[in-house]
């Protein structure tokens, strides 16, 4: 097995022409778009006209004329496919710790006899503060977080949510999420699932799930730019009883009727908020013309050939090297990510990034590679481990260059 | 008096060289800018630079080395001199929708032992509807909707928070910020204030005011593009006490320590959310230049002077052709908009787009204008009488052309 063998992969990857639709800086290899997707030029050329012409010419007229009023359905449309849903089902609105503070509060309420939002301990931190906001705030409500084998032992009639982040943010551990669903309704209970590190790179199907919540970002394998717009799931079926806690103007039947009297708006639309981010969602349609065509059985089988290679790379090439793979070996348990633990994670992935190869780290030891199916081909999974190898074999993460702690790594 | 004394009242003005940073569509008056502020082509240039350079080029470096990390602090500092705040009182974050949803439940808790969040039929719709949502969440509480007058009479020891729009999106009648906050805390409340027809226009001062927690809009007089980010106003003697409902990780007092357990971040910045929008924060960031080295009072001042100069003049040129003005005519009751009433509201405006004066109009009958004291001129406003007055005499409004209403109004 050498390069060549990863560039004849390539050569035969039905998406490699999806890997066109990007702008990756010369001599980079990205493999952080688990936490920010790469920029596409049709989404820089709609911001400016978004901006320059909509904006700046159209001003207010825009909401008609440039059809800004109905872009929050138009992306929504445009995300349902990726998640196994309907478009009336998907509200593409806020952050997705406010979609998840709205989701937990509704599932919660649909659960008035029962006390307890149940997580575990491989959920986002933040997701886990969110959680804990909403028991301090409705009366007989606690959050319990357990290890991840125990969910399913501890499901009983006290839980009213259960909710999980689909992929394990740490290891790329991938939850099964159509058997915890399906344990939590035996118990009564409610699921949310965040989907932030899902959607556009592994197998969701929020309707095979029988899913009830769910939300996610649009910035990792979605592309839609940093701190770009959420989106929240509902599934249909609770439409009719679902209360949207934050009652904006946006989430109303009838939103430029201006009445002074609250009706909830149709299906997932009454957990739209304030005034929507035009811009924002304007690049997030046009980052997500790219999936238009894509079979995403193909992607999601990408990304298992691009981190089993990864893998198997890392173990025949950095044995030896003092990293170890952290991440779920056998594919169907992994998303399109994979992590390695290293006693010096923070200096070696600077060290990487001054070589031109980007994935992030959390703390205290984890380097993380996310492969983003549209555009990391097999040719970067292999020069990837050759700088890898380079930086842990020279030492050079040891040079007091790299020992600084960023504000953000 | 004729269009030359406008003319001259131009060539005196402080503020006439900010005009210069902003771009107007050739032949056209702008006065929507209470709806959507303009663009300066600094913040195009901006938005260009986020997106080319940060985004596509440093990826997720630009957290780090482009500032991501520190733009929701840096639009605080700018924001805060036009509330009369400093910049650890001012949370720059989210939707006014979703800000007054936390501003309405962390005061309400502060106040347990009373039922009630007083409000007046002037308020945003939206804001009563959130507020609503907030009743039908916590506890104990409700929302009642009085008549402006009776709002002092209706403070006493049942209230927790009396909540008000600072100037009425329909008349631009304001309230007395500094006398219903004192009334309110004589009967034990606090106060939220939205301040979205506010900051950029009329006078500002929430220290002054002794106010409690306000929210606003960054889309209208301060100029940050369509569904730009809002902000939160919490005053440093309640930062203890106060509980951020939605505990997203930006909120964290250290967000990039992944850290299992919620600890609030220090001041405001315990209401920020999710990840910050990044493109729409920089866009703001830029935005708000302009206001470096204006003199807010002169602001202000310019806001009255024009809004009594287009009053003036409708009462001249337009009597006996069906318009009364609805807003108050004593400028310290104003805020910078002029609203006039007419029985054909939506198509006479749609008449003057077409003629290229834009205004806007709220059902049933309520034409508005807005006078953004940063670009609007005297002689916009006699233009704007001008063109009004060919519209209403000629009754080219009753044309088939006008008499369909768009989506938006």
């Amino acid at each position: 097995v050498d390069r060549a063998d990863a560039a004849a992969l390539d050569a035969a990857d039905a998406l490699a022409d999806r890997r066109e639709a990007f702008r990756l800086p010369d001599g980079v290899i990205y493999l952080d778009g688990n936490s920010l997707g790469a920029l596409q030029p049709a989404v820089a050329e709609r911001i400016r006209t978004v901006v320059t012409d909509e904006w700046g010419e159209g001003l207010i007229r825009s909401w008609n004329a440039a059809g800004w009023v109905s872009l929050p359905h138009q992306v929504a449309e445009r995300i349902a496919p990726l998640l196994g849903a309907t478009s009336d089902e998907v509200a593409v609105t806020d952050s997705t710790s406010a979609n998840l503070f709205k989701a937990l509060v509704a599932a919660r309420r649909l659960r008035p006899g029962r006390r307890m939002i149940l997580t575990d301990d491989r959920n986002f931190p933040s997701d886990v503060y969110v959680a804990g906001g909403v028991a301090a705030l409705l009366a007989d409500t606690e959050v319990v977080v357990v290890a991840s084998d125990e969910v399913e032992d501890r499901l009983a009639d006290d839980v009213a949510v259960l909710t999980l982040t689909h992929v394990d943010y740490r290891t790329g551990g991938l939850h099964d999420a159509a058997r915890l669903t399906a344990a939590a309704h035996r118990a009564g209970a409610l699921t949310v699932w965040d989907l932030s590190h899902s959607a556009g790179a592994v197998a969701v199907d929020l309707a095979g799930w029988a899913a009830d919540l769910a939300v996610g970002c649009t910035y990792k394998y979605l592309n839609g730019g940093p701190g770009a717009p959420a989106y929240l799931y509902a599934a249909r079926r609770h439409h009719d009883a679902l209360d949207a806690p934050i009652r904006g103007w946006h989430g109303h039947a009838a939103p430029f009727d201006f009445s002074a009297d609250y009706a909830a708006g149709p299906g997932a639309d009454r957990f739209l908020g304030g005034t929507p981010p035009i811009i924002s969602l304007a690049a997030l349609d046009t980052a997500l013309a790219v999936w238009d065509g894509v079979d995403v059985d193909a992607v999601v089988d990408k990304s298992r050939r691009l981190t089993d290679a990864f893998i198997e790379r890392v173990d025949d090439r950095l044995a030896g090297l003092g990293v170890e793979v952290l991440s779920p070996r056998d594919r169907r348990d992994r998303g399109a990510q994979v992590s390695l633990r290293h006693d010096h994670a923070l200096p070696v992935m600077q060290a990487l990034i001054a070589r031109g190869l980007i994935g992030d780290v959390r703390p205290p030891d984890v380097l993380r590679f996310g492969f983003s199916p549209l555009y990391v081909r097999f040719v970067d999974v292999w020069d990837a481990v050759e700088r890898l190898h380079d930086v842990l074999v020279s030492r050079v993460f040891e040079s007091p260059t790299y020992q600084q702690r960023p504000t953000v790594t």
